[in-house]
């Protein structure tokens, strides 16, 4: 079953970071900040670009997603977690990456995604 | 090779739309999206829920990603097209699938990340 259809949208840009060429290491990122924020991962998609190269992708989740796209070259990773229902907590997800990666947040931005927005989906 | 860091990312949470069931429709969706925004599609991932339900998946691309989560049961869709590069066009890939689902934009926010947000990344 998919989660109901009241979101919140973790985006942070992260500068700074290491390990962003590094495909084992950004997948055990995804998982344990999937893990961290109570959802469950569906499947893993990442694309490397190439040896010393960024990295795309995604955890596809019952919950929603979380992605990242990662430039070594400049330490940059957008990262975003968007995580449905109430008991998800994209914060923490946000916490385990930006530990693993070493990095430090630039920008960030929560948005409340569909029933979020009017509360009408977190009615018990 | 991937693109500069400097990205658009549009969010919209769209409601009364159809075939938000339809895995071939969202894919089809989701290739002309991309195909709108001058961007290329490195895969395509779409996990269906079961029938009458909803489906959750992704376009990853050498310029970022679009990604979509549908509740057919209420019509509603949460699109994210994060693109990448100063050619890309995101607002021409979001009428693309508006235009597919046949769907109304309940909410809709334009999102600078990375080097966008400076402008230091889209200097020539």
């Amino acid at each position: 079953m998919p989660a109901p259809a009241t979101g919140l949208h973790l985006i942070a840009d992260l500068a700074d970071c290491h390990g962003l060429c590094d495909v084992a290491l950004i997948e055990a990122a995804l998982r344990e900040a999937a893990d961290a924020a109570h959802v469950h991962v569906l499947s893993v998609h990442l694309h490397p670009f190439g040896p010393e190269q960024g990295v795309t992708g995604v955890a596809l989740l019952a919950e929603s997603h979380i992605s990242i796209h990662s430039w070594p070259e400049e330490g940059l990773a957008a990262i975003d977690i968007f995580v449905c229902g109430p008991l998800a907590d994209a914060e923490a997800a946000l916490s385990v990456i930006v530990a693993r990666l070493g990095g430090a947040i630039r920008y960030r931005q929560a948005i409340p995604r569909l029933g979020a927005r009017t509360g009408a989906a977190l009615a018990p």
